[in-house]
């Protein structure tokens, strides 16, 4: 890519305070001259049958056409029998590997220093298999699923990050003292990729010790991989260390390359339309999509005004104790470009 | 009970060292002339066929006729065809509910002050079921189980908890947006003994943010009640908030008022037979089976002359940053009644 061709990238605004954080990563991605096309796809107000979600079968398209994209918050609704319009975009673009950086922001202060973790999250299985039902009445299972195909890749994306990311070890995370066939199952493909990286230290981790010492010692991990569940929690466990899931960026890997960056907050629906929101963890997220299309000097930059601005502290949303807009704080962050 | 005639209460020392804390126990406990008369239970070498583990059937009957009993670390043998030590326990005895109370000791700093949680995990199904089969080569499924008779009683005693303890909030821990039926059975019977309970808060919060909002605030948090799984988890990370496994006190609540408290942490067989462990985690429980006995006195007693050792900070063992061997420090106990 030239950055001066527009690459092409899809943009899912998302529900509630979705729009308007989208707004703040165009306003700040022009300031930074970022050559980027958006192709803006909103979540729809009808079910559509070919996904049976919220979610089109066209938005799902652009994706794959585009093989990278930008999404806000979807509001999952519950039990109303369609498809969490999340899992359909992991499942439909079989987006395996969900990886989480958290970081202590510079300037933002939490009860831990220096934090520097990378979760990457089993994306299309575990617990998250849909498969449910009632045995009799007050007996209900269900089902959790461990492929060998979905836990090689999974491993083999996080040592291939571990190491071309400068990191030195990779934690696998799982609880097979008590589930040994399926964790036991994704253990063993951890083990054989990490043969692969003599290089990687590499450790086994059970899940209730692993919240434990992060809890009490985060600089203890560098990368995690773990299964679907044990990701979801542990990524969220990780977010809350440096402030939470409104400062984190996360991004999902895809096969065929695909990449599709996405905030993971709520979409926050008390404060949507109000100018309230913080767009950085959106922000973020959009750095990590730079990055990814190897567009790194324009992710520095960006990165290090968001940083700043924060850490300067003069412009900071609410939820971070300031008093500014969306706007003044997206205004702050395109001043430092 | 009149505390003159000795109580019977049954004693797995447990592996590793599991004796040496055992041993401090029955020191203070004398010290304090608590009137227990312990019935020694080891964790035998051999499997016993009646229970497919290293428990013999006799330890197990030693709990039913006593109805109490304090248990020591059982090394959890993986992978050897017969069935984890605690989990025999937990389902042959019905331990319904796993009580974890997890509070800030004075004098030990940690990241967090204050920090006052009851942690109730459901102790007998859930993700641990035991069922797992591989469906083909490379496709593995484990099943969780939820039934309305499990989640029913271990949410009562959650809600009876409360208002028993001068709690006024019960928070139920589930992930129903994903698993709508197992986790929201679970949440049904919640809902429904919250109902009996108006003068004690209630709310839902799914286990990723919940995570995140017990390390960035634990104080939102008062009881929590949740499936297995869950439990096993968020103990943990509870019991990191205020220093580790070492610090924490169990109890497990089974049917007919059977009560088995319990240390969970590991049997460290690194450090077995150095008269180097701390024996905090299975004093504390000790004191909550005083509790349960209604032996508050003593239960007080015991409870102070730990904290204001630790407090002190004379004696402590080494995990504490101390040098005190576990003979000192529980001398230091003693002296402190
Ligand atoms: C909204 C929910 C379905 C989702 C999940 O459980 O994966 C969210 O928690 C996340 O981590 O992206
Ligand atoms: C040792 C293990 C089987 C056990 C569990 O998973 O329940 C432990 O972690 C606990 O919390 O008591």
């Amino acid at each position: 890519f030239s950055s001066t061709t527009p690459i092409k990238a899809t943009l899912f605004p998302g529900d509630g305070i979705g729009p308007e954080i989208a707004e703040s990563v165009k306003q700040v991605f022009t300031a930074a001259d970022v050559a980027i096309e958006w192709d803006e796809h909103y979540v729809s107000t009808e079910v559509d049958p070919r996904t049976n979600s919220f979610l089109t079968w066209e938005s799902l398209q652009s994706v794959l056409d585009n093989k990278v994209g930008l999404k806000g918050p979807m509001a999952t609704p519950i039990g109303k029998g369609h498809r969490s319009l999340n899992l359909t975009l992991r499942k439909e673009l079989n987006l395996y590997a969900n990886v989480r950086p958290c970081y202590s922001l510079p300037g933002y202060k939490t009860r831990y220093d220096d934090v520097d973790l990378i979760t990457i999250r089993e994306n299309t299985e575990g617990e998250y298999s849909g498969l449910e039902h009632q045995v009799v009445k007050g007996v209900v299972e269900s089902i959790k699923i461990i492929t060998r195909k979905a836990s090689m890749r999974v491993a083999e994306y996080a040592f291939l990050y571990a190491k071309t990311h400068g990191r030195t070890k990779v934690s696998a995370i799982h609880k097979a003292n008590i589930m040994q066939k399926t964790d036991g199952l994704f253990l063993q493909c951890c083990d054989e990729v990490a043969e692969k990286y003599p290089e990687i230290e590499y450790e086994k981790v059970v899940i209730d010790n692993c919240c434990m010492m992060l809890v009490k010692n985060p600089a203890l991990f560098d990368v995690l991989v773990m299964p679907n569940l044990y990701g979801d929690i542990i990524s969220d466990l990780c977010a809350g260390l440096v402030g939470g899931l409104g400062l984190t960026p996360s991004c999902n890997i895809g096969e065929d390359g695909i990449a599709l960056a996405e905030a993971v907050h709520g979409s926050a629906p008390d404060i949507a339309g109000k100018n309230l929101a913080n767009p950085t963890a959106l922000l973020l997220s959009g750095v990590m999509m730079l990055r990814h299309l190897k567009l790194n000097k324009q992710a520095e930059q960006i990165h290090s005004a968001i940083i700043n601005t924060i850490a300067e502290g003069k412009y900071r949303t609410a939820d971070l104790g300031g008093t500014s807009t969306t706007t003044e704080f997206t205004k702050a962050i395109c001043d430092h470009l």
